[in-house]
């Protein structure tokens, strides 16, 4: 038994029936060329008969205010292998995790779910995963079925809730009083005032009048993206070659993801004006970024940045300019802090924001429309028992007030998108695929007029 | 828009995530000897592309205290098409239906869905159908579909949720203010207070010290089918020929239904001694029973018996005697009442359950440990499209202190046994289908014995 982790407290506080606050992630993969007609079968029986126990934390149950390892742990419950109808277009495979994505996980067992899928075209089958953010950060929890596959084409392994790996659990407090924790979090919390007043208060005064373009955490528009949620999810997903984004960022001379972010504002802006739904003012985009600081040693630190997608403007370029002016801005005023202080600032800015969430009350100004985020993902192929995956998307949390999450990865050469919805809220979102596809084509037809403009120019 | 009846806002109240309120019924088809390749995806397809409108109560979607007609009525959030992997075995299906029924409805939309589940061995498909019991009546809702089959193999059928039938919905308030017709019902509850209570007098002493068997509602004793519930269920099904029971009923001068009631007595005893969960006292199962009144004009009325199932008896003879006792001594003591006395007695007595159920308190005396219910069914053959219902079984509720229901209903001339149980509470409950056919055997067994001792003394 060990106590919860005040995080997990929190996403388990935050879930009701129209607000699951599970993470997923869908893997494709191609059968092997020689693959035997039971191949699927196999690996399924495979599954059902290893003798590996399920390794924390799928092993561990709710207890009250603990986690506990589960005695009567039932594969059955976790495990379930199901076929789509012919013709198993991605189609047909994106309505099944949709639907299976809109049901919470049951709490009086391990809170993870795994569904092997097969019959989709093109000799392909998928495994979901589905597991609540109380267990497992979503990151991690994609990284864990990563290391759960092999780099070898040639290799059979257990399955995945059976690798045991203590690096990808979020840090957990000592086995000691679960009140007292929560309470020694909420002080560490302001340890580091001075600074991080110091940082806030240029953020809401100096910096606002240097920059138009900064953005304040109560500036993001009222936008049919921050309603209510009802529980029907819709699950959209496609790949895009990163290769695309590379070179609009070379022409543009920005980074890859102020590039990702430019095609989802457009994408975003033209479904918003299809339903004529689009704010005059622009949408604020929360990233959560990655920073390195040079000056310490305390590695990867993940913090958010509010990113204005420039969704008012009608020209691509001036979207994008605007977008890689607000990202560079957050990330200059990150810099000068520590990991500690910069967690406290964020702590501070979206406190109001989390307080909104925790309560169920909709503010009137919220800090963010919604959540864009992007992590990288394995750059070599991996396989399982032999089967090389072809592609692995995120599948997220929406919640009130927050009815779209776009969360990507990458795998290979390629950017893998995820598109997670209210059903309800947001009618064919699954259109923002295509419209995604047809920002990247602007983006680069704008790119080979600008490249023969400057051969002009310096002709 | 009209108000929420009485009893849907009831069973809206008394649902919470481990603890769904919807019913659900599973009908297994046939494919039709020439039945095309495309049989199926044809149906699926004739069921998209259909221009037949959703009639009441399939188009009806909450608003606050009011039903109201869903104006963006969404079949694809409704309708699922889904395959079975091979062998397709009737256990998979029962684990899908098992895992589906888990799931709670969204209520942003009508709420129902309905599965078309192919890929079941023996050349059959199944369609599950799922319906929140604020919207129909469980039988109701079985009516309904069995309604929306055809009686000829020659005709092509509308989808079951465009099929308009006034009747099967429950009676409705006037469309006037919630409240009051709630304190009206309420109001009506205690009309024929005086003959109800000269019963209830009855009911509590004199017939007590009468008749040993006779069951009171705090009676039942404690066992493990009376645990709170996760919200994981078991489903399990299977088909029985009614002629096994009927010969058993006449040997043994009773009906079909008190040997259905001995039989599942009998699985259960087996059960519980099996995970030595027995307890000393038998335990009581309610039993909705529909009563016709020859001297009264209002047709059938169902009420609730409490029946002693004996479990405590080692001997089927011994328990199948107390089983008939106790449900005639019901029977004759509602003989004596107006169905709307009936409906009164009915709130008294188990009104101190249905506060538990709602107040969400487990009572240290239940009124009863599980409810068994048989309610007729079609007699003969129904077709979709052309093929055969070969099988349909009724899914049903549990909740806190109810971990198991046992539902029944009759088809051609089989008797369909649907048994739906909290998965964490009641461990491999799916063994009960092999105790009932063990028990069957057993009263086959007593009967031949019985009946050559018969011929014996006659001889």
């Amino acid at each position: 038994m060990r106590p919860l982790n005040p995080i997990d407290f929190i996403f388990l506080s935050l879930e009701k029936r129209q607000q699951p606050m599970h993470v997923g992630g869908l893997f494709l993969f191609k059968l092997p060329e020689n693959a035997s007609d039971s191949f699927i079968h196999d690996l399924v029986q495979d599954i059902r008969r290893s003798k590996a126990p399920p390794a924390a934390p799928f092993n561990q149950v709710l207890s009250g205010l603990f986690w506990d390892v589960d005695q009567e742990f039932d594969l059955d419950h976790h495990f379930r292998h199901i076929s789509l109808p012919a013709p198993g277009r991605i189609r047909e495979l994106l309505t099944y995790i949709s639907q299976e994505h809109s049901a919470l996980i049951d709490r009086a067992k391990p809170l993870w779910t795994c569904h092997i899928i097969e019959g989709i075209e093109g000799n392909r089958f998928a495994m979901y995963f589905k597991i609540h953010h109380a267990m497992i950060d979503g990151v991690a929890g994609m990284r864990l079925i990563e290391k759960s596959l092999s780099h070898s084409p040639t290799k059979t392994i257990v399955p995945p809730w059976s690798v045991r790996n203590n690096q990808l659990k979020r840090s957990e407090p000592k086995p000691v009083n679960t009140l007292k924790s929560i309470v020694k979090f909420a002080r560490s919390q302001f340890q580091a005032a001075p600074i991080v007043s110091k940082e806030l208060y240029q953020a809401f005064t100096k910096e606002r009048g240097k920059n138009p373009d900064y953005v304040s955490t109560s500036q993001a528009p009222a936008s049919i993206l921050n309603q209510r949620v009802s529980s029907s999810r819709r699950f959209a997903a496609q790949s895009f070659e990163l290769q695309r984004f590379r070179n609009i960022a070379t022409r543009l001379h920005t980074t890859i993801n102020d590039v990702v972010l430019a095609v989802c504002s457009g994408a975003i802006r033209s479904y918003l004006l299809s339903i004529n739904q689009l704010p005059k003012l622009p949408l604020i985009a929360m990233v959560p970024a990655s920073l390195r600081s040079d000056d310490s040693n305390t590695g990867n630190s993940i913090t958010m940045i509010l990113a204005n997608l420039a969704t008012h403007k009608a020209s691509p370029l001036d979207r994008i300019a605007i977008i890689q002016r607000s990202m560079q801005n957050a990330k200059d005023r990150f810099k000068r802090m520590t990991t500690q202080q910069i967690f406290n600032y964020s702590a501070l800015v979206y406190g109001p924001a989390g307080a909104n969430m925790l309560s169920g009350l909709m503010p009137k100004n919220q800090a963010f429309n919604l959540v864009i985020s992007n992590v990288p993902g394995p750059k070599d192929p991996l396989y399982w028992n032999g089967a090389q995956l072809d592609a692995l998307y995120p599948v997220s949390i929406v919640m009130d007030g927050q009815a779209l999450n776009i969360t990507m990865t990458s795998y290979l050469d390629k950017l893998e998108v995820g598109l997670t919805a209210c059903r309800q809220a947001l009618p064919s979102m699954q259109n923002l695929l295509n419209l995604l596809e047809d920002e990247i084509q602007t983006f680069e037809q704008l790119c080979e007029i600008s490249t023969q403009d400057e051969l002009k120019t310096t002709a």
